[in-house]
């Protein structure tokens, strides 16, 4: 079977990272992976939740939105529905877990740190270009974070599936990554079809391949930024 | 009294427009007035609100949102205050009758036309940003339309305010004017202190001068769009 | 063409304000215009917004609800639908600007000023005799404010449109000026067709002869009242 | 112990009541009872309830609100709460059900009466004043239905309790009577104090001689109307 | 007319009580009424609301739900839909109002004593199985309380319907009363026709017998718990 | 170190599964591991999500609530919060997923099977004792499944974490199984430390043999039942 865009089963969508796209926050990145366009952001809150007061640590908080236009067909805000949805809350608590990993909270003092991932464009991967983001963050993290989305395609495994391809995988697996190399999360779903274990073991394998990949465009953006 | 940015008082902000940002949405813009950067959508929608069902008449419905970081120090996500706020609620309503006003919704037929402005970054005249950026929509619409603000600022009437202007004017204006030439819409505003029937006049030509200037710009950015 | 009531174009509807309507609120005034009736009550809260804390200033915030029999056929009831309707949010907050320009906040003191105006029955101008009805409450204000309709229909400008007039606007306008004479807000919106500045200046002509004579009766009833 | 008001333990505060208050609605009434303001109207709405989809019969549901003034120190309205209070629910519920009981709901056909209370001024008895309030609807309704409140203050069995008074009931009870006589509904709280069965039948007693009075003004006042 | 389950009209269905049935909470009971099962527990808070701040007191507050399944059909479950049902305020108000008149708020001292009540399985009477449970948090509060529901069907008084004779009952009562004897609260609708004062007597003395029944098992399972 | 209830780390804790422990829903199981109670229902919803219409599939839907006295201290209501916190929807999808796994949704037809989990009583592993709980829903399945926690405490891999154990886990981990022996689904958190791939294989071996027990009890419980 061949990809739609010719790509390698081990092949990575092309990757742009413009660091500090906007003037105003803290930290942004206006990230690209392929079609997929998500503008991340960091900013700074000096209250912190109720639970963490005099506790002299911090706390990191993820929120995520598909921009109405970003599916093509249009997606209703969810702000005029007048709350998110199920996908929505699940995505955003993956990103903030992932970040929290590799994150100082002590060092943060009592203080949130907002992370906000906003998809101007879908085309799959969203969850995994978010939480790769972040890198233009990495200044207030103490290490990098990467992710990649990795599954089996009529009976192959690939590396960073596309809308397409994944609304036909028969199974879905994201995996986040610090940049010292152990893993943060790992999240296999049977879509259609139950896996085995050596499955798995050959889908982490991709994982860990790409992810490699994508910390060394980090690293080339971030020290290019000014 | 000298701005902030050196500009003279009946000089706009550098516009930017990138028509067709996006490839997956029927239309789309990007764009920037100084600092002020806003991502514009139109999208179609089958369905029509129920009142105008048989009618063969279709609905333009515009919404608008600020994203998170958009403001520097970070504004609450409407999505998870579980609703819009009443700023919020007000602009969308009046972009809405702006884009109608030079829309043919018979010729639109049973349909909806979304267009969604979401502020990535905001530095003042997001509301004229707005209704202005739909220049790369105008495919759909029977005219084109623009619009921009003006005020008075330490009793000088100043065209495009910034936020800092913005945040001290004794009197904010809104206008909105179609290609053709008349208004569509005019929002005068006393902040700080009332105002006269010459002081609206002298408001109202800086408009018109402002609004020249944008609508040859976006004739040039769609000419040039392929 | 003539009105359907008989009116001259430049004629306002029979007036009527009941000054201390109620008993147990700070101040009240059953506002009458035509057929519109509408309920304003003033009362204070020891309380004021987060962001005015230590300032010295109080704050004015303005309500508005229609019954739901308001208008003929039942409109549903915003507290049983969750929230408030986009053109509440908007008449609300237009009445909320027009009161504060004529409040000394600082004499207020670090206290809310609630107005709140309940329409019981609607018949076009409501937004314009809930400005104006604050009538009864201008012992705490510093100035009366004072506002009419005006629009244009079947080509032809008429003062103070009733709901079938208003239904048929090509343009429609609301002004509000204070007891002093200047102008505190102009909302102008082309419903049908744009304007042009010399139709602008006559419904704003139109506006001023309508304001004097409301603020004339405002005084009567101010006078009247024990 | 006298009450503040001078009346007889067994006397009604004076009763008012203003058939066809508004033009618009299919029925309206203003009543007061002391300085209780209710204002109860009636519409139709073609729309019945999913469950009674072509059952041949009717509905009708009561709705209920205090404007925000009507309580002297303001109550925050619903509407921007977002939902109904706990009280505002079992009241309404309450006077829909008084009202269903003397409505033929097969007569009504497949519609909805919709039936709003809402308070202008509240100084006790606001749920009697408005299940009897419904008299001037007594057009579109087969019998009609009065409802009064009684309580034990201070060991006393008083009718038609204020405000105060109702503040400080150790027993507070609600009796609603069709005019044919029979009872519809009673509801009987201990506030402070348990009470017995002797308690109740005075006060089951007192309420019906209450009930037999506003009858009769309900009588008067639909004769009286044109 | 005999009853489906061949009982007496004056016979209670089967009771059961299982009294600390959960480890973790203050206290619990499962409480069984023929089919109707429901789950009470009570939960201190150390928070009150604001209004008794400072005030010496505490307060209690009871919520109440009915499981999704626990209706054979699935009802939609309150915290999906986003707002609790109209019939669900009803009841926790009274079953608050029942337990505070036999709760001594000041022993309490300045904390909210939390009663929730989960129908695992509805029958008919869930309200008054509900009032009942509290048995088993009896060792908080100053007295015991015992409800009943007794109604009309077919012109029969009957004790303790359940779901059959409760959807067909003419009128509908809930009585509760403390262990000392006296009401504290009676609720009697017409359901389908008014009743006069005989046969509310009726209704009343059959509560009576019934609760002192329920009364006595409450002390044995009080007895027998560990 | 050894484990508060004196476990071998391999071992689980108790499990109790009462099948129809209710009459009326199409199934229900009460699910006891340890201290934790889980009630799972099965309800049949003739109405489908619209965009499975005319698709000649079903679908099956879960959701889960905690109950507020479950955890001991009260965890607020969500239904009284107006919406399910992001815990809540990220596991109640689990749920979903893991069963969609082993249902024959063509099978099923147009209809909604809805699954519900109310948490009695919570002591860690209630999204595992959910997912499992369905075993006594397995007659409409077409295969079983089953679900453990396993973790990493204090550098020691665990099977079945208690909330003592889960609090202080350094990686969190959820596996879900079929009767077949695939895998659905796997999750493992990093909760304080990364972890490699040889701590993953070493739980994923612990989860396999936690499985296989509970497959072994659920048959049983499934022949024992009537």
């Amino acid at each position: 079977m061949s990809r739609q865009d010719s790509r390698r089963p081990d092949q990575l969508r092309p990757l742009e990272m413009v660091v500090d796209y906007l003037e105003q926050p803290l930290g942004s990145v206006l990230y690209s992976q392929g079609k997929t366009r998500v503008l991340c952001t960091a900013t700074l809150d000096e209250r912190i939740p109720r639970w963490l007061r005099d506790s002299g640590r911090g706390w990191l908080t993820a929120e995520y939105s598909l921009l109405p236009a970003s599916t093509g067909e249009r997606t209703a805000r969810e702000a005029s529905a007048g709350k998110q949805k199920g996908r929505t809350v699940e995505i955003q608590r993956l990103i903030g877990r992932a970040l929290r990993a590799v994150t100082d909270l002590e060092a943060l003092g009592e203080r949130t740190l907002w992370v906000d991932c906003d998809v101007l464009q879908a085309d799959g991967g969203t969850r995994c270009a978010r939480a790769l983001g972040k890198a233009g963050l990495s200044r207030a993290l103490t290490d990098s974070v990467a992710a990649v989305s990795i599954g089996i395609v009529g009976g192959e495994l690939l590396l960073d599936l596309d809308y397409e391809e994944d609304s036909s995988a028969e199974v879905d697996v994201n995996v986040v990554q610090t940049g010292a190399g152990p893993l943060v999360e790992v999240q296999a779903t049977a879509e259609r079809a139950p896996f085995d274990r050596d499955a798995l073991d050959g889908l982490l394998d991709l994982a860990e391949s790409g992810i490699a990949t994508i910390r060394d465009e980090q690293k080339a953006a971030l020290d290019a930024a000014p």
